[in-house]
């Protein structure tokens, strides 16, 4: 297979893991949680799983990979920054509008905020990713920022944004496993440990998000699959003398 | 700084980090959950976070960047290709202990098996970590291995490396947040939610375990600080035509 054949079957195993993380974490939500809202009950913490996994797992995925995908690769690189920034962006108002409900639905329950270690991860993932978009934006969108600091950069913004991916995958799996917990201990019948289909379906959903994880991150680390340099690369996005 | 000299401060980090992760794993189990024994008891599974952390974590992490420090690039390959895969064996044989540690401690107490989503996740991460030590003997220390076979297989193993050390991160993270949710609820005056000492301690010991990793993974992804390609490199290890 080619190069850019191996690369398509990834990305495409990619979109369907990712679609099908979307689809399980929306039914659970709404077959066994009861749907969403906004009015402080748990209706609208069930906004929280739903808009962390699209946001901080799925659409940051999809975002970072697609900057590698072949037949961009002739089309000019500035509005791949865009749609790439851009996506990141959305994926970063998601994450923060998933803490929103979250932090909203207990401060009407009066349950603490950030006592459990899922909390502490998720936090720092969100502020992380906060930080890598800002630097992503400071250094290959603004034109103020110095080429030798865009050069140094750049590695550490690839390595930081696998980091936000790990995060995110290590947050939401405690996360789910924490919410199972509190909801079904408790009830006689549908005890976590006695598996019952709730149980069963979104511990899978945490293996779909392992697997897409995976899938992101094998992409990622394949060298040959990077969009190759160019004279443009070397200039910010937002230089005026270049446009 | 030298490239050499940045390796060593990042393998100095990871080593401190590593020790931090092991010292406060011990002291999670002795000084609050009552110490270890092998009796079926509490004090069995007590076993369970200090060998996973110990061998599925801190061992694995470091028994993976040995083979880049600098000053063993003018040694011979096969004694290092003979640490890195005995460090992990041992990390491997103290993972599967701990298991056995939790598995015996749920017999004796009639505690169903996995069927929590830290379970399930850990379970893979295990057995992934088996298949790519048996992997990484067939491939790299077994005469028997096509050179074909060899060359294709190193960035597989190298990127199969880094996944079983994100899902023991994620396995470990998951695992911490469950125990103090089933520990301290319950408890009327040191309820997870109301941060008691040990609940503090454990989060960090968490963090502590996610900073490791980040820097473990920050070694292995960069280009330079790997060993150079020698001659020796295409042969296996245990070839005895070549010793």
């Amino acid at each position: 297979m080619t190069p850019s054949g191996s690369f398509y079957l990834s990305f495409s195993l990619s979109l369907v893991l990712g679609l099908l993380c979307l689809l399980f974490v929306t039914c659970w939500s709404f077959v066994w949680r009861g749907g969403v809202g906004w009015d402080g009950s748990y209706l609208e913490f069930n906004w929280h799983p739903v808009l962390m996994v699209s946001g901080l797992v799925v659409l940051y995925g999809i975002a970072a990979v697609v900057y590698r995908v072949p037949s961009t690769w002739s089309q000019k690189k500035s509005t791949w920054k865009l749609v790439h920034g851009g996506l990141m962006l959305l994926a970063l108002l998601l994450s923060a509008l998933g803490l929103c409900a979250v932090f909203d639905f207990h401060r009407a329950a009066s349950i603490p905020d950030m006592y459990s270690l899922h909390s502490w991860v998720g936090l720092c993932t969100v502020l992380l990713f906060a930080f890598q978009w800002l630097l992503g934006l400071a250094g290959f969108l603004l034109p103020c920022s110095p080429p030798g600091f865009r050069s140094r950069l750049k590695p550490v913004h690839i390595w930081l944004g696998s980091m936000v991916l790990i995060l995110s995958l290590t947050s939401c799996i405690s996360g789910i496993n924490e919410k199972l917990i509190f909801t079904l201990n408790g009830k006689t019948n549908e005890s976590y440990n006695s598996l019952p289909l709730e149980a069963k379906f979104a511990n899978f959903l945490g293996i779909l998000i392992v697997a897409f994880g995976m899938v992101v991150l094998r992409i990622l680390s394949k060298e040959e699959w990077r969009r190759p340099e160019t004279e443009e690369t070397a200039f910010p996005l937002l230089d005026g003398n270049r446009t």
